[in-house]
C-alpha cells in the first residue's frame, strides 16, 4: 500500500462543518459517512451541539486521533481549519469548500496559501473544490454525493465533481463497482499522478480510471503512469482534445493547456490507454476488471446469425486484430458437431437453430484452438434459445479456457437476466458487436502495453562541453536564433553532418573546397538573416573555379538585404545528393506541461501540406524512436517504396535519440528544427538547422 | 404511395402453410396476423380442418380476393404455390420458405423458376429466404418474428432476418417505433431498391433504415436512392466493408461483393447516409425521426457541469460541425439572467447548483441566437435538479424554437421518466455527449443532402464515333491492351493530350520533332509491351538532331526484349515540362455491381504509397467531379500550397467528367489509367495511358 493507505482506509473521519442543516454540503458529507462508514465519524462545528446524532466538537483539536479531515466550511476560514488540522497531526486532508484558484486572484492567494500550509505539516491534500472522497473498502462515502458506490476493483479520479456523481449515478445500474472514487478539484497538492502511484500499489485496484482536464506535471505523471501500467491498466479520457475543447477546457479550469499531441504523445509513451469517450472509457474498464489478458491477438467468433456474423468480423477488420484461422483439428471438430447448413470456419454460424448446447460445444472447441485469443459469442433471440442458460454456458466456457471473452445479446429486455449473469463473471455484454470487439482490443491493446520492452533512453556518449560552448558563445552575442553556425551543436552529441567549415575569407574558402570535392554547398552565415534561401544566400553545386566569387556574391547579397545584419562568414561545405536519399526532419519544441517534445517526419509536403509526423515527450528511447519511424503514413518510402533503396533505420533512430538527448540536457533550446536530415542506405546526416533559444529568464 | 402500397396495407392475408403445430413457422405466422391484423386472414393448408379457430382452404384458388400470400410450405412445394398465387391473381406473394440459392445448386434452379413464375405473372415477391413483413398501419404481422413493432415512421430492411429479431426485441423497450420492416432474404425479386422507392413514397414514412450485405442492382439502387434522399433520408449498415467482412459476407449469402469503395462512392452520391455499426444505424433513426433540420451547422451547448461540458465540446471538434458563436444580445441576456460563476460563452455552464428554470432560460436565450442552429441540453444530477421537470422544459423550448435539439442526461436509472419523456416528443437522449453530437451531425449530413445541387453530368461534344473506331482497330488487331498509341481515343473525347503523332520511319519522326520544338518526347508503340520505361522505350528530351537515331534505337530495344513484339511505330511527342505542373492521375475500372469507378489522386507516392485517392461511380457530373479534387489529402497541392502555381481545377474537372463518359458509352473499357494527367495554371493534359479491353464475350 502506498503512502494515501490512511486516506481510502482510516478508521476516525472527522467532518468539519458539519452541520444538521438539510441541503448544506456538510449535513450531505456527515449522512453520507454514517450511512455506510465502518470506522468512527466526528462532528466538527463551534455553532451546533449535534448534527445527526453525533455531538459536535468545537474544533479539530478536541477530537482525538483523527485520520482524514473532511472541510466544508466557508473558504475564508477552510485555511485556518487545515492549518489546525496539521497542528494536531491529522495527515490526510479532503477540501470540499469551493472559492479557490477557480475563483479569481483573491481564491489563488487563498489556494497559495493552502499549498504552503500542506508542505509545512507534509498533508495530504484533496481539493479544494472537490466533490470528496469515496472507497468501498471501509464503506467511505466522504463527499455529498447522493449515490454510494458498489463495490468492485475499479477506482476512478475525476478532474469534474460533477461527472464524479453521473457516473455513480449510471454504474448504479450497471455492474461496475469501485474501489477508490476521489473528484479531484484544484489538484492543489494531491494530483493524478500520486493517485495513479497509490493505486498501482493498491492489491485491490485492477483498473485505474480518470477524466482530466489537464495534467499538473506532465514528466512527473508520465514516470508514475509508466510505471504502473507495467501491473495494472491506466485508462483516460483527458478533454480538450480539440482547439474549440481546449479553449473551452482552459476557461473551466483556467489550466495553460499544453499541446494535445503532447499528451497523446506522452500517454503513449507510459502505456496509459487514452479513450475518447464516456462509452469508450467504462467498456475499457469493464472489460479490464473482468476478464484475463490474450495470448494472442487473433479472434474467433461463433453466432447463431449469419449477418450479425458479418457485422463483427467488420468489426475486427475495424481493429488492430485479426480474425483468426483456425487449425484443421478444429474445423474437423466443428464439421463433426455442427449441422448441415453451418458455416465452421471464422465465423462459426452454428445457424438460427441452434439450442444452447450447440453454442456451448462450438465455443468450446473454438476457445481450445491453440490460435485462438479472443471470442466474441453473439446470439440473436431465436425461439430455440434460453439467454439465461446461454449466459451459464458462457461463463463456464470462459472460466474453463482462461480465454477472454465478450457477449454480444441482441435483444432488448430478453437479454437482461443473462447480461447481469455474465457481468457477475466478468464476461461484458453489448447489443452492438462493434463495442464488444472493441473492448476486446482494448484487452489486447493493454497486453501490448505489459509485454513491452522498457522504454529507457540510451544514454549516448557526447560532448556536453563543446555543446554548452556553442550556445554561450551565442548567448554571448546575443543571438537567440542560430542557423547553420551551430551545427558544432550536433556535431558535440554524435550527429553527422556534411563535411564543412565556416570560413571569413574568399582564399580560405577556396581551400576547404578543394578538399570537399569537385562541387560544394556555399551558404551565407548570419544570425540576423533566418531564411538564407529566400535572399540569395545559399548555392548548391558550386564548382571550385567559382567558390572565391561566390564568397563574394554571398556575403554582398547579405549586406543589401539587410545592412545591419551580422555576417559571421560563410559556409562551405560538402555536396550531399538528396536526390540519393530521402529528406527527413527532425524538430524539437518545448511543451508547457511535458518539456521536450521530439518531431520526426519526411521532409517537405510532407510535413507541411499532409502534417505527416509524429511526436515522443522527450526523453526518447530507441524503442520509441523506432515506433515513430514507423508511425507516420509515408513510412514505406523508408523502407523502399517505389524501387528507392531502403534508408539506413539505424542511423536515424540514433539520430532521433541524440537529439532528445539534446534538448533535454539544454532546457535552454526552445526549439530546434534539422530539416532536412538526408537517410540514405548508408547513414544520416543533418544537412541544415535552426534552432531558437528561450529568453534569458 | 408506390406500387407495393397493397403489400404493406392489405385487406385479406392468407398464410399458405398454416398450421396448429406450436413451433412451426406456419403456426407462428397465422398466430402473429390473427393477433393485431386489421384486416382478415385466411388460413391455406389442404391437410388441416382448421387452424387456430380459422378453417382451412386446401388452395389459394379457393380462397377469395387474398391481396397478400405468404408461402410457408417446403421447398419442394413452394414454386407451385407461388405459380398457383399467379394463377388465380394474387399480386403480393412473401416466401419465407428456405432451400433457394442459399443452399447449393438445386436451390438455385429453383429460385430461377420462382423468378421466371414472378416475371410472367407480374407478382411483388418478397423473399425466399425470408422472415417476412411487417406494417404497423394496419397492424400486419406477416412473419414468424416473437416480437410486434410498435407504430412509428421508420421503416426498415434488413438483408439478415436475425437482424430483424434482434432489433424488434431490442426496440421494444426504446421508444423506436415502425412503420413497415421488410425481411428481404435472398431478393430475387423485390430488393432493397424497390423498397427505397416505395418507402420515399410513403407519407406515412419518414425514414428509411436498412441492413445490406450487398446490392443487387448498383445503378438502379443508386438511382432510386438518389431520387428519393431529396425527400426522405435513406440509413444504411452494408456489411462486408473490411476485407475480413466481405469474405465472411461472401460465404453468408453467396454473393459477389463490389468494392467497398464503390459502395462508398456510390452510397455518397445518392446521399444515402452510410453509418457503420448497429448504434449509428438507431441514433441516426432516432434523430432523424424526430427532429427537424437544421438551419446551420453552429452548435450551442447548454450545461450545468462544467467537465462534461468540454466533453461535448470536443466531441464537436471531432465532427463537421462547429461551436455556435453567440450574438451580443445573446451574452448580454445570459449576463443578465445566470448567476456568478456561470461562463456566458458556448459552452454556457449554468453551474451546478442550476434549478430547471435557469436551464430553461439559458435554453431558451441561446435557442434565440440567430448563430445557433442546433443544441445540446447537457445535465448532471444534482440535489436542485428534477429530470423531468427538466425534460417537460427541454420539450417546450425546443417546440418553441422548431431548433432541433438532443439531451445529455448523465445519470442512469433517475434519468429513465425524462427520457421517455423526450423521447415521446422525438428529442433523443444519451449518456455519453459525443453520441449525442454526433446524431446532431447526422441531421445536418442529411440538410447538406436535401440542400446539395443535383448531380446531372454534364453530357459534353465528343467524337464517339472515332473513339469507337480506335477500340475496333483494337480489337481487329486481336489487343486487349493500350497504351499511348490509343490516345486517340482521348482526343475524341475532348481531353487535351501533348501535339505529337506515330510514326513508322526514321525521317516521318524527325519531321515531327522539327515541328514540335527542341527536345521532344520518343516512345515506342507496341500493344505487347506494356511497361514501356523499364526496357527502355521511352527516351524523353531527345534533341532535334538525335532523332533519327533515337527511333531506331526505342525499336531496336523493343524487338531484343521482345523478339515477337509488334511494333507499331514510334510516338513523338511535344515535351511537357512536368516540373511546371502537378502529376495527377485519372484511372477507370469496373465493379461488378456498380460498372464503371472513377479514381482520381495525385500521381506517383501519392496513390502508389500513400493511397490518397478518391473514388465516384460514373456518371461523375460536375459537383462530384470537384468534390473528389478536395477530397484528397493532398488537394493544397492543387491550390498552389508550397509557393505553387495553383492548377486549373476547371479542367481537370473536366477531365473527370470527360472520362466518365467515355467510361459509360463504353463498357468494353475494363480499366484505363491515365497517369499522368499534367494539371498547370493553364490546363489539365493527358500524358500517357494505359487501358484494358473486356474479353471478347
Amino acid at each position: 500500500m502506498g503512502s494515501l493507505a490512511t486516506l481510502f482506509a482510516p478508521e476516525r473521519v472527522a467532518v468539519v462543518g458539519a452541520s444538521d442543516e438539510e441541503g448544506s454540503v456538510g449535513h450531505a458529507v456527515t449522512r453520507n459517512l454514517l450511512e455506510h462508514f465502518a470506522g468512527s465519524v466526528v462532528a466538527v462545528n463551534p455553532n451546533q451541539e449535534a448534527v445527526l446524532g453525533l455531538s459536535c466538537y468545537d474544533s479539530l483539536s478536541e477530537a482525538d486521533a483523527v485520520d482524514v479531515a473532511v472541510v466544508a466550511v466557508p473558504p475564508a476560514v477552510a485555511v485556518d481549519v487545515v492549518r489546525e488540522a496539521g497542528e494536531v497531526g491529522v495527515e490526510n486532508v479532503v477540501v470540499i469548500t469551493a472559492g479557490f484558484s477557480e475563483a479569481g486572484s483573491e481564491g489563488a492567494a487563498r489556494e497559495r496559501d493552502l499549498v504552503a500550509i500542506a508542505e509545512e505539516y507534509d498533508l495530504n491534500l484533496v481539493g479544494p473544490n472537490s466533490l470528496g472522497v469515496m472507497s468501498t473498502g471501509v464503506g467511505l462515502n466522504a463527499t455529498f454525493a447522493p449515490t454510494h458506490p458498489t463495490s468492485g476493483s475499479v477506482s476512478f479520479m475525476s478532474q469534474s465533481g460533477a461527472f464524479v456523481t453521473a457516473v455513480l449515478d449510471w454504474a448504479a445500474d450497471r455492474s461496475l463497482g469501485f474501489k477508490d472514487v476521489v473528484s479531484l478539484g484544484n489538484k492543489a497538492v494531491l494530483d493524478e499522478g500520486d493517485f495513479v502511484r497509490e493505486w498501482g500499489d493498491d492489491p485491490d485496484t485492477d483498473v485505474i480510471l480518470g477524466y482530466l482536464e489537464d495534467v499538473a506535471d506532465g514528466r512527473a505523471f508520465l514516470e508514475a503512469a509508466g510505471e504502473v501500467t507495467r501491473e495494472t491498466p491506466v485508462v483516460l479520457v483527458k478533454s480538450g482534445r480539440t482547439d474549440a475543447g481546449a479553449s473551452a477546457a482552459a476557461s473551466h479550469t483556467g489550466a495553460i493547456a499544453g499541446s494535445d499531441r503532447a499528451y497523446e504523445a506522452g500517454f503513449r509513451q507510459a502505456g496509459v490507454l487514452r479513450v475518447e469517450t464516456v462509452q469508450e472509457l467504462f467498456d475499457a474498464a469493464a472489460i479490464l476488471a473482468g476478464q484475463p489478458l490474450p495470448d494472442a491477438e487473433a479472434v474467433a467468433i461463433v453466432t447463431n446469425a449469419g449477418g450479425p456474423g458479418v457485422l463483427t468480423t467488420d468489426a475486427v477488420g475495424d481493429t488492430d486484430l485479426e480474425l483468426a484461422s483456425f487449425a484443421d483439428a478444429t474445423l474437423d471438430r466443428l464439421d463433426a458437431e455442427l449441422p448441415e447448413g453451418a458455416n465452421v470456419y471464422n465465423p462459426v454460424d452454428i445457424i438460427g437453430d441452434a439450442p444452447v448446447e450447440r453454442f456451448e460445444t462450438a465455443t468450446d472447441i473454438v476457445l481450445g484452438d491453440p490460435n485462438v485469443g479472443m471470442a466474441v459469442v453473439l446470439a440473436c433471440p431465436t425461439a430455440t434459445l434460453s439467454f439465461s442458460d446461454l449466459a451459464d454456458a458462457v461463463v463456464r466456457q470462459q472460466e474453463t479456457h482462461g480465454t477472454p471473452l465478450a457477449a454480444v445479446l441482441m435483444g432488448g429486455r430478453s437479454t437482461q437476466s443473462a447480461a447481469d449473469r455474465l457481468a457477475a463473471a466478468g464476461v461484458p455484454t453489448y447489443f452492438d458487436p462493434s463495442r464488444a470487439v472493441r473492448s476486446l482490443e482494448t484487452l489486447a491493446e493493454y497486453a501490448r502495453v505489459r509485454e513491452r520492452p522498457p522504454a529507457e533512453p540510451t544514454a549516448f556518449e557526447v560532448d556536453r562541453e563543446r555543446a554548452r560552448a556553442v550556445l554561450d558563445r551565442a548567448r554571448d552575442r546575443g543571438a537567440d536564433r542560430l542557423g547553420v553556425e551551430a551545427m558544432d551543436l550536433l556535431e558535440a552529441y554524435g550527429i553527422p553532418t556534411p563535411d564543412g567549415e565556416v570560413v571569413d575569407d574568399p582564399a580560405a574558402a577556396e581551400r576547404v573546397a578543394e578538399r570537399l570535392g569537385d562541387e560544394v554547398v556555399m551558404k551565407v552565415v548570419s544570425p540576423d538573416i533566418l531564411h538564407k534561401s529566400d535572399i540569395g544566400g545559399v548555392e548548391v553545386g558550386v564548382p571550385s573555379g567559382e567558390v572565391r566569387q561566390t564568397f563574394e556574391t554571398l556575403v554582398a547579397r547579405a549586406r543589401r538585404y539587410q545592412p545591419d545584419a551580422r555576417v559571421l562568414g560563410v559556409q562551405v561545405q560538402e555536396l550531399l545528393d538528396t536526390d540519393a536519399g530521402t529528406e527527413t526532419i527532425v524538430g524539437v519544441t518545448r511543451d508547457p506541461q511535458f518539456g521536450p517534445l521530439v518531431m520526426f517526419g519526411l521532409g517537405g509536403i510532407f510535413v507541411e501540406v499532409l502534417e505527416d509526423t509524429t511526436f515522443r515527450v522527450a526523453p526518447v528511447g530507441e524503442r520509441d524512436a523506432r515506433a515513430m519511424l514507423e508511425e507516420i503514413d509515408a513510412a514505406p518510402l523508408l523502407h523502399g517504396a517505389r524501387g528507392r533503396e531502403p534508408v539506413d533505420t539505424d542511423a536515424l533512430a540514433e539520430v532521433i535519440g541524440r537529439i532528445s538527448q539534446l534538448a533535454t540536457d539544454f532546457p535552454a533550446i526552445a526549439e530546434l528544427d534539422i530539416n532536412p536530415v538526408l537517410a540514405t542506405a548508408e547513414g544520416a546526416t543533418a544537412v541544415d538547422l535552426r534552432l531558437t533559444l528561450e529568453e534569458e529568464p
